[in-house]
């Protein structure tokens, strides 16, 4: 970004995928976000837009620029309800639209996998999840939700930059690769079974499907688990699969 | 709702709270949502509303009424951006907006109370992870959001006729009957014990709180035990409250 003052417009345009992935940012929504990425991952905010009273009302860094705008050019530029009159301005990391293996210092050993889930929340909740449970990274395929998309990171509540991603329609060579390196994979899937025995699954890819459908055959052929979570049959038919992640997450971190 | 043919803006008038109490209705949008419905509370729904196009490429039942509406028609009742062509009109159960106690061969052993939670996907999702893991019953807080608005309706994904709900600001009045009653409160809070064990918990109520503030004093003065899941502090500040609820129902089930 040059030093130049961008104009409103340029922060709303953000709000789509298009220019997020041509400009390389994104904007964080309201307070709680805002503070945690300034507190977990403050090399990348860049900028930080305030409303007048926002600004009076609260402690505001000195190392970050803050730019002081109107409440109506806040709420143009939000799509939240209500923005609480803060926003930042964020460096969409490098390689997020790749399917680069991440070096082995950031790799890490636990990683999720988000295979077609189209919704918006599920793909941010399930970031917030993986980062509140130690996951290193998380890879989506080409058809998720888009995670820098503002209403996935109104729902990951500023985890967004705790955890390394991957966006890419390429997602099963990097699979395959991991695979190659050690890596168990380990799907989430109706018709596996029911234990939670993770015995001898160190490093693993926990892989979570779309919606409607679930894992795909591409990843149900590649995996060496399949979990099944036992529910009641005349109740519900399935879980919300973000839901049905945060229990896997939960009990691969507990073992 | 007598036999006469219902104007179009009528079912619309249904994504009003106030309207909806007051008639007694709500309505079920998009095939799965409706399938499970008919499938598991089919004497709930007294009206199928379809397209032409929907009508000619599924199953109708015989036993219930039938109205072919427009394309346009139908996108002007249902909320959904996909209704899919096809929904469904329900009654809202007696009793949900009462603290009346359901008697003692539907309260069932395990219940489920929302303090306070805002957003009406979360009420939904949290329904139907409670009727997927055989919880029997659902208390929230009058200022939760509405079980019954098409977002929450949507979020159960068929299922919010599989459990008996209320809704009242009186809520704490049940909390302490059922208490006298013998059942052991536990709330999911950020300062209680890592501990999940719950021997010699029965009959039990779960309770989870506000998105943003957890549950009130008000609650928390009359937990028998507090249970806290333990999160990466560098990761992420907490849990989505679904989330949290998931893992808790999950884990409470499977003891």
């Amino acid at each position: 970004m040059d030093a130049q003052v961008k104009p409103i417009a340029w922060y709303k345009s953000l709000a789509l995928p298009g220019n997020r992935r041509e400009y390389g940012y994104f904007l964080i929504e309201g307070k709680r976000a805002v503070d945690q990425a300034l507190e977990y991952r403050r090399g990348s905010v860049e900028e930080l837009l305030c409303t007048d009273e926002a600004a009076s009302s609260m402690t505001l860094p000195d190392d970050i620029p803050v730019r002081t705008i109107s409440d109506v050019n806040m709420k143009s530029i939000c799509t939240s309800k209500t923005p609480q009159g803060i926003a930042a301005l964020a460096r969409i990391p490098a390689d997020v639209y790749t399917s680069k293996i991440p070096e082995r210092s950031i790799l890490g050993d636990k990683i999720l996998l988000l295979e077609h889930i189209q919704d918006p929340g599920n793909v941010g909740t399930l970031i917030r999840t993986a980062a509140a449970f130690g996951v290193n990274g998380v890879i989506l395929s080409g058809q998720c939700a888009d995670p820098f998309s503002p209403k996935a990171v109104q729902s990951t509540a500023g985890s967004l930059l705790s955890v390394w991603i991957r966006k890419s329609a390429q997602y099963l060579l990097m699979v395959d690769e991991l695979r190659n390196q050690g890596y168990k994979l380990l799907g989430a899937d109706l018709d596996g079974s029911e234990s939670f025995n993770f015995e001898g699954v160190d490093q693993h890819i926990l892989a979570l499907g779309n919606e409607g459908s679930g894992l795909t055959n591409d990843i149900l052929d590649r995996c060496d688990c399949r979990i099944r979570i036992p529910i009641v049959e005349s109740g519900a038919e399935s879980l919300n699969v973000a839901s049905s992640g945060a229990i896997c997450m939960f009990m691969l971190r507990r073992r």
